[in-house]
């Protein structure tokens, strides 16, 4: 069984909240166990448990929001995307702007296998 | 060499210009000869430069027009996505608008060897 295209609309937007929140545990539980995470796309991929929670511990540290923009969008298989903006501090630059693709995959348990977050160092803007 | 985000984001948007202007030659001279098609994701991949030239000889003759909406987003790679609205007679359906994200690939050349389309039934309504 596939997650229907509602389904993981709804955990991408509570993803998004989630890591707003700061609730890094909670965004890692959303995350099948072996699942993948390139952000952004072309960079060196993070995998597994606890690489991913690594990535959401300083990501929720350092008080990263992540508001969705448009979608999210579904599909005829077991993958969606979103338009989101992401809010952050970034070294050197101070408080940014990312606007980005998420595309997710997801497990037939409806945890997201995969994220991919298409940006390049144009998308990100100092605000 | 891969091509830059700018190069990326150049086609992306002179794709959208073409499928609109119902030049589905030009359209099809912007994808590799081995590319694939997989719109929407979760439908079985058109594979090829025939496979191809088919798809867009039937959209461009059925008058299909893509507006962009958000993006083109690059990446850190050979890949960039952008939201886009497509207008187009469906069958039974009539004229309807489909919202979706189009996630490209490209190869060294900077032609197109992979697109993906991210929508589900419920991203498609009558207009």
């Amino acid at each position: 069984m596939m997650p229907t295209s509602a389904e993981m609309k709804a955990v991408m937007t509570k993803y998004a909240s989630l890591v707003s929140a700061g609730d890094a545990e909670a965004v890692v539980a959303l995350y099948a166990d072996n699942a993948t995470i390139e952000d952004p796309v072309g960079s060196p991929a993070q995998s597994g448990r606890e690489a991913i929670a690594k990535f959401y511990q300083g990501a929720c540290a350092s008080g990263v929001k992540i508001n969705v923009l448009s979608g999210p969008y579904g599909s005829f298989g077991n993958s969606a995307a979103m338009v989101a903006e992401v809010l952050v501090e970034v070294p050197g630059l101070g408080p940014s702007r990312i606007e980005l693709v998420e595309v997710m995959e997801f497990d037939a348990q409806g945890k997201i296998s995969a994220m991919r977050a298409y940006w390049g160092q144009e998308d990100m803007k100092p605000v």
